[in-house]
């Protein structure tokens, strides 16, 4: 090290050292972000945010998102430096198999990153779903001066985050609801991958921000560290609004040939260049090898430990004066549903099989909900501008744009936006989100779905409207593929319940899976009650089912959802005419993929090949389980407007249909 | 009729009966918006736009769109009233099968309908489309004073349209790029499906615009005729930005009960409340009854007639003076490809096949664009920021930024905005347009995919880093579900090439498809070129064909894309073993799937039951092919980060691992 004492920009080199170093000896990645925004992360990380990393977990923890998750060698460049559980070693497996140290933070494989982020946008959409999940917790649970849940929510973010629409959407929607505790900081460094922005991106930022209701601070110069400081303690103070911080950068800062151009954001610098920026720096140290000075400035555990000890000492005065709603609130941070829960849903799900209402499964749902939710204050609610049609509203709702401590939330018309606030709140902890749309607009938001899938998070979404059935607003609102996209999503898990009685079994098996998220596919129009045996009702949970057998099992019909009701009346159909048919309800395809070989077998036995499948949604999908010699009753194009009767008979999906299929098969 | 003259509201009152007495009579709609919108629109079609109700199809009409789709009874009242082929029995069937006149407006089904609305923000996103194609059509081929191509794109929005993320990216982009011709009409009243905005839009919207580069009007009052005509004159008299204008309306106006609230937004007024508005607007006449002397004001036949007349006096000087640009432009307008380009393909394909590189699909991709390139003036190429590493700029491309005549935009990071503004350009006609992304990101875009699939445009969408093989980037980039979204979507073909040959077969496929999308899947890593007779590289075009065959049909491997090279090693590794094995490489399963039975039956024997499929992706997919009795050898999890090698081993997708569960069949 040079002899002056060391400062700031030290600390920051250490960032940009290992990020180049890491990029260079994984021979891909992305050092452009970590060297442009190093100066930004040293104050932020060493100065303001509190953490522990002795205790990754620690519930009032600052959230931190790196919405530009491709700079993420300086988050992981921050945790080793903090000294969270990221060693030297797991910095040189950057981007390797089972390292720590993915190509980008992926929640889950190292302590301290909260969520998984790289597609764009949706970074900061977590974040303002953190926010938000912090700013309803504390409502519902902070009492006087206890104040057990109070953190800052962090985000980092580039010019590709500002450019995708879903920016827009969750920082529109933070500013009308006044998220004050978030505070993002944008690395306007003026480059993306195709080169200077200027020629494809123009905003004018801060207006586009003041304009959703944002204070925002800058442009500031993101090298300057009083600059930062100031900025970050003029945005903490303002309780009452997000704040943006625009820190013009230096993309690649301290690469003296690569700094402030495209060449620098997804490439190693290259041996010579790192030479040259060593010193360029004045950085003197091998590769990997950070002075023990400068591991001492940045260990963050003795703060950490200061800091926990502090809350913990708050939260003893909270469980001493509210008991109850301490044990409540770990439980909600925990996850575990309340103990009473599994008694209550079989009651509820019993008395849907007695009650055999033919209902939209959409207003099944909704029943559902009410007879669930006020056993389940972790829900927060919400739809995308669609309450009255989602059916997502229960007699307990409470808006928390009126309400900071309610338990729904309207959206807007956002789809994606809210399905990565979804996210967001469930990383955060204490509540199990849920969020609708029609079925068709989950594409709006299909990849902040997959990412749930990808983080194991439980976010229900609940997609209603869910085929032709709609009828009238035509083939832009219904759905044909979508079902088959959800099914083979993995870890994502999709329900399309025929009844009440599914759609209640359905809800139960979505709250349950702590592991992933569901998709609650549900009708527009009425279904008609199927009745089941006990036996029955337990095996809706496995995901298919034997629905009505035979003694002679001939054929084998298998639908979902609405088309359940189809396959029933064809297959009665036949029996008359002596042919023995087995109808399988398989509201989860996926779910009883899952099941053992011989369950599957006991349902869909292998010597059964006259197989049928009926269901309103693309054929293709259904052709895996009727195999080669079998036939599918589905659809093979996009739908019309038409009353929704109509159009089931125009594209053929009729019990006639189905039980003429089985006749034709050899 | 009252007794005095006829004036401005009582033509705008003519929408406002027929859009009530459509939804009632259809029991179902959307009356809100077109009653809010009628006087807006009423000025806008009688006083501004240039169209021709008597040749709809007319070059240089002014291009319509209305983003807010539900109100589709707005745009087919207006149809009626100005002349164009949409009869009052047309209006009555209203969301019937088969009508002109469904739920949504269906581009195809009536003439003067420019574009399918209804998935809220693509409306305006192809109006920017149409907008560009215009811009860059007109000085690709305007000459001096003869501006053969010089027209206005109006687009009418509502709230929903500004809260989705596609009016960020699109509105954004239209700033930057300057389409001063592009107006669009905000229907500013304060109401969505759940109700009064405020609660969850509070975006100060001028603001945001005015941040965008816009040129922002209003608010005025959407109902005062006088104030909209000055509103349009303003907007059209600034010619280098586009132009917002902000309309103060009342939804549903006119509805003594209703209007205002977001009862009126997607019901039927109901005969009594309609009766009552009928009596508020003093309406005397009976449902879809329009009296003359309001048919005669609003016929835009003769001004048409005239103005398509002196359009055809400018052509004809044009054509005169530029006999050759007149013949291209009609033939870039016609779809029409060159004379030429079947041979200049043909040829290109089969110095593919001779010079036999193994390289990445995705140079591949560029080389093809290169070829073709120089004798498709009609592309208009572009990517979302990603050009470097989708490769989508071959050497006669320049930035339509830069050079108004260009043939290339730097879309940004803007994946469904490009993919919705590729539909306006491909609607407004001229030309072909393709764009790209990583094939992860698509799922940002997929409902303008299904947009353009829906409306038969040809759009390509240029998708590289195609699976795990692009390595180290890790799952939220590495796509495994996302083939079979495409191929199960559709009207969309989807190509996924196995080498230089197939892709440079893929491109020609593409682009000598009129009426419909696709999407041209490519890796990042190099792939084994494949020796083919003439024949087989004919049959490439039909989507799978048998790659290696044997004298005896034991078992078939089929595969695509990148794996390709691993069912042929297999099968070499199995014939040494005796075994007779066919190779089938199906590129397009979804075009294969569409050859005659024959055909299918001769690459796929029905007989032949030892079927193994191999791909990097959601092995669900291929059961179709491999029936019950086969294997599929693909991906069943996410990705992982980590180099392609690591991963095509971790997850087991290998020569060996194919050979294998070819010998495990029974």
């Amino acid at each position: 090290m040079p002899a002056q004492p060391l400062n700031q920009r030290h600390y920051a080199n250490a960032i940009r050292a290992l990020a180049m170093d890491a990029v260079q000896q994984a021979k891909s990645g992305h050092p452009g972000a970590p060297m442009g925004m190093a100066d930004i992360a040293e104050v932020l990380w060493r100065q303001f945010m509190r953490y522990n990393p002795s205790n990754p977990n620690w519930i009032n923890r600052d959230r931190f998102v790196l919405s530009n998750g491709h700079g993420s060698m300086l988050q992981y460049a921050l945790l080793h430096l903090t000294g969270f559980d990221v060693s030297i070693d797991d910095l040189k497996a950057f981007r390797q198999l089972h390292s720590k140290t993915p190509g980008h933070p992926e929640y889950g494989y190292a302590d301290g990153v909260e969520t998984t982020t790289g597609p764009l946008g949706q970074g900061i959409a977590n974040a303002v779903g953190m926010a938000l999940a912090e700013k309803t917790l504390a409502a519902q649970f902070n009492r006087d001066a206890l104040a057990v849940i109070d953190h800052f929510t962090y985000g980092f973010l580039g010019d590709g985050c500002l450019m995708e629409g879903i920016s827009h959407e969750v920082c529109s929607l933070a500013g009308t609801l006044g998220l004050g505790k978030l505070i993002a900081y944008y690395d306007d460094n003026g480059i993306s991958i195709d080169g200077e922005v200027e020629g494809w991106f123009s905003d004018d930022t801060p207006k586009r921000f003041e304009a959703y209701g944002w204070q925002v601070i800058g442009p500031i110069d993101g090298h300057d560290a009083d600059a930062i400081r100031a900025a970050t303690q003029e945005a903490q103070a303002d309780a009452a609004r997000p704040t943006l911080i625009i820190c013009k950068t230096v993309i690649g800062a301290g690469s003296p040939n690569k700094q402030g151009k495209e060449d620098c954001h997804g490439a190693p610098l290259g041996v010579d260049e790192i030479a040259l920026t060593r010193a360029a720096l004045g950085w003197e140290h091998e590769a990997f090898v950070i002075p023990e000075a400068i591991y001492e400035a940045w260990d963050a555990r003795p703060k950490g430990d200061v800091l926990e000890k502090n809350w913990d000492g708050l939260w003893a005065q909270y469980a001493q004066a509210h008991p109850s709603l301490a044990a409540e609130l770990l439980r909600r941070l925990s996850g575990e549903l309340p103990a009473d829960f599994a008694a209550t849903a079989e009651a509820w799900i019993n008395g849907c099989a007695e009650k055999g209402d033919s209902i939209a499964s959409r207003k099944a749902s909704q029943n559902t909900l009410n007879a669930f939710g006020p056993a389940l204050p972790e829900l927060l609610g919400g739809s995308a501008d669609l309450a009255g049609s989602n059916l997502t509203l229960w007699k307990g709702c409470h808006g928390v744009q009126d309400h900071a401590d309610g338990n729904y939330v309207y959206y807007g018309v956002r789809e994606f936006g809210m399905s990565a606030i979804m996210n967001g709140v469930a990383l955060h902890g204490g509540f199990v989100p849920y969020g609708a749309t029609f079925l068709m607009f989950m594409e709006y938001a299909r990849n902040a779905l997959r990412m749930a899938a990808l983080m194991k998070q439980r976010v229900i979404h609940v997609y209603t409207h869910d085929s032709i059935g709609l009828g009238e607003d035509g083939p832009t609102h219904q759905p044909v593929e979508q079902l088959a996209s959800l099914r083979q999503t993995p870890n994502l898990a999709s329900w399309r319940p025929a009844d009440t009685v599914e759609s209640a079994v359905a809800w139960r098996e979505a709250l349950l899976r702590k592991d992933g998220p569901t998709a609650l596919v549900f009708s527009r129009q009425n279904l008609v009650h199927q009745a089941r045996s006990a036996a029955q009702i337990t095996d809706i949970a496995r995901g298919g089912y034997v629905l009505k057998d035979a003694d002679r099992i001939d054929a084998i019909i298998i639908s979902a959802g609405s088309e359940v009701s189809l396959a029933m009346q064809a297959a009665d159909a036949l029996s008359a005419e002596g042919l023995g048919v087995r109808v399988v309800s398989m509201p989860s395809p996926d779910t009883f993929l899952k099941q053992d070989a011989a369950y599957r077998e006991a349902v869909l036995p292998l010597s059964v090949r006259k197989r049928v499948a009926v269901e309103a949604s693309i054929s293709d999908y259904w052709h895996r389980f009727v195999g080669l010699d079998g036939a599918v009753v589905g659809m093979t194009t996009f739908g019309e407007s038409a009353p929704a009767g109509d159009l089931y008979a125009h594209f053929g999906i009729t019990a006639e249909a189905v039980a003429a299929a089985v006749r034709g098969l050899n």
